[in-house]
């Protein structure tokens, strides 16, 4: 419960309190990395009921959450898949638990939950439990019903979130997913203790990085109150772009109540561009040139696609990444860091642009129509 | 190459090819299925060339795919994962190359493809067997380079598709996937051969229960008509229905331009609700009731919250389904099939829609703006 009264003091000057959520972000991600390594270098979980001995063996990690956090779910596979080189499968929690999962003793679930109290989620870690798997909670709120029910537990510390919309909490659920994957990384011997110091340390400088992004944003604000009467915006990204497009629609959906919808890239030839028309927003992010050479090429590929049948490109890139610029409406640039970690500042513009485009058409950010914080019924 | 002028007689007094291919489905399931079993009643593939051992070791399965065969997949991964009890990821091909894909020897790799030139597919299956995986084809073009590159093939048997947005391979494909699940099953000894022999009779019923939705089809086409002017449409479906939901709009985007977007149902609540406003037309493909009870119940509590916020809600549901009566303003029914099944039926009534729905919009339903009927290009 919050006293609506008292809490218009706590937005901190902003006008929302998504607003102030989204400038806290730095804050997020830097306490929930905060005291995560021990005096010999080794990666803590908070709580670990699960002997060492299992999580070397396990073989199979499926993340289950909904909405949003299913999203960070998205981006833990692909960096754990690649620090642990075990497969990672990410399910809807609702469709976890009415499928038949085929899940062992040997698979680790993951289940993502900001308030802890999601009831799909919460269905899907007794039924994960029920059939033997180990689960491990990743969750904002001390105490809650996920954390209690589960093996072992990751707290994110993002702070209180008032905003019906996710946007600090899913930045340090990111986070904490890819402390986990180090921590198995490390466990298991995938990567060497100084493999993982470096990506530590590439992580902590995130946060600066994530207020760079925030002081640069006046334009995308711009462009934002600009749109007011948008109907739709497309989001393409490959990679870990793909879930960030899907959480920038997801946001301006929720928000905006704009159809908005996200899609892998490569998808686009498969259907998705016959909506591209004169006109119509398509926001685009783009992989580092530094990463997988042709990731990015096929991404600059898809701008040009759809920039050919008349879209409006808004591309978010790496800063130097000058081969996007002849066929950008708009670049927004952001900090250059390693391909995996690229989520937690590719998003931000994202949030942003949502958040600036619903109050310019005079919604109510903090609690959008139809929706609740926590989901506690199915 | 297609001749378009010899082709236009070909419409057998359609309007379109989409519209004669979407009547020739139950043709095309009954071709998928023909000579399928032999004489002891074991279940053939087109080509093996991967021992019957390796295929019993066989310890994930991964379907790689784009567009409509994706969904396709999904359905299959509900299917398999319930017959076989082996985990089946799916995978759009162009993320599945660009990721670290954990695939072993153990791993099958299922490509689908109604062309066999699907670039993207190729270059996923080439990159699969690089890392030792076995690829099957489920292909509906003889000869045709997929199934060339792959160690084993299931051909469909649904004819040339000359309409850019598929339909009947679309049917066949998840025909095909049965098969396959049907061929492990058999072979891994998870079903008994009278099992096997039991779903395939269902199968070989698909087609009369087709043809029977297609008679019943014109309230669909008359809605249809009365909505060219929709801006948009959402479309929910649970499990099996899930992915019928995803093609349902995705039919739609293709031939209608219109924002149509499908989700799990489940997902409603944690954020697509903000959507749904007075007007907006909603379809929920609905489970059967014969089985899982909590699921049908589940999906008709989505109908009701739906309806609440003021929707038009389209419901695709089992003939003598009442409970969804209250919360309807319209009732599509089709026949009654097994849960795994329901999608070559439930399916049909949403692409019509699409069809019907952009042909009163005038445009051309056979070649849609902007796309290709096979994306040979990366």
């Amino acid at each position: 419960h919050v006293d609506w009264d008292a809490a218009a003091a706590e937005k901190g000057g902003y006008p929302s309190f998504m607003a102030k959520e989204i400038h806290d972000q730095p804050q997020a991600i830097a306490d929930t990395l905060l005291g995560r390594v021990d005096a010999t270098g080794r990666l803590q979980l908070d709580e670990l009921k699960i002997p060492e001995a299992e999580l070397r063996s396990v073989d199979k990690i499926v993340v289950v959450a909904c909405g949003t956090a299913a999203y960070a779910g998205q981006v833990a596979k692909y960096a754990i898949e690649h620090w642990c080189r075990v497969p990672v499968e990410v399910e809807l929690a609702h469709e976890f638990r009415y499928r038949d999962p085929v899940v062992s003793d040997r698979t680790l679930v993951v289940a993502i939950s900001q308030s802890g109290e999601t009831m799909d989620t919460i269905m899907a870690v007794r039924h994960a439990r029920e059939q033997g798997a180990k689960v491990l909670a990743i969750c904002n709120t001390n105490g809650s019903t996920i954390p209690r029910e589960s093996d072992a537990v990751l707290y994110t510390h993002a702070g209180p979130e008032i905003a019906v919309a996710s946007t600090k909490a899913f930045l340090a659920q990111i986070t904490a997913c890819y402390l986990l994957g180090l921590f198995l990384a490390q466990l298991r011997g995938n990567k060497f203790s100084d493999e993982v110091a470096d990506v530590l340390a590439q992580l902590h400088e995130v946060p600066g990085q994530v207020r760079q992004v925030l002081d640069g944003l006046e334009q995308v604000r711009e462009i934002a109150r600009y749109m007011a009467d948008t109907r739709s915006v497309l989001f393409l990204g490959r990679h870990v772009g793909y879930p960030v497009a899907m959480e920038g629609a997801l946001k301006l959906k929720e928000l905006a109540y704009i159809h908005a919808e996200g899609f892998a890239a490569g998808e686009l030839k498969h259907g998705p561009i016959a909506l591209v028309e004169p006109g119509q927003p398509v926001f685009v992010v783009v992989p580092s040139p530094r990463g997988r050479d042709s990731l990015h090429s096929k991404v600059v590929s898809n701008i040009q696609e759809v920039r050919a049948r008349g879209a409006r490109t808004l591309v978010i890139a790496e800063q130097g990444d000058t081969a996007v610029e002849p066929y950008a409406d708009v670049v927004i640039h952001i900090p250059r860091t390693s391909t995996l970690l690229s989520p937690l500042l590719a998003v931000v513009p994202l949030q942003v642009f949502a958040c600036e485009l619903a109050t310019a058409k005079g919604l109510d950010v903090d609690q959008p129509r139809n929706l609740a914080k926590s989901v506690t019924v199915e």
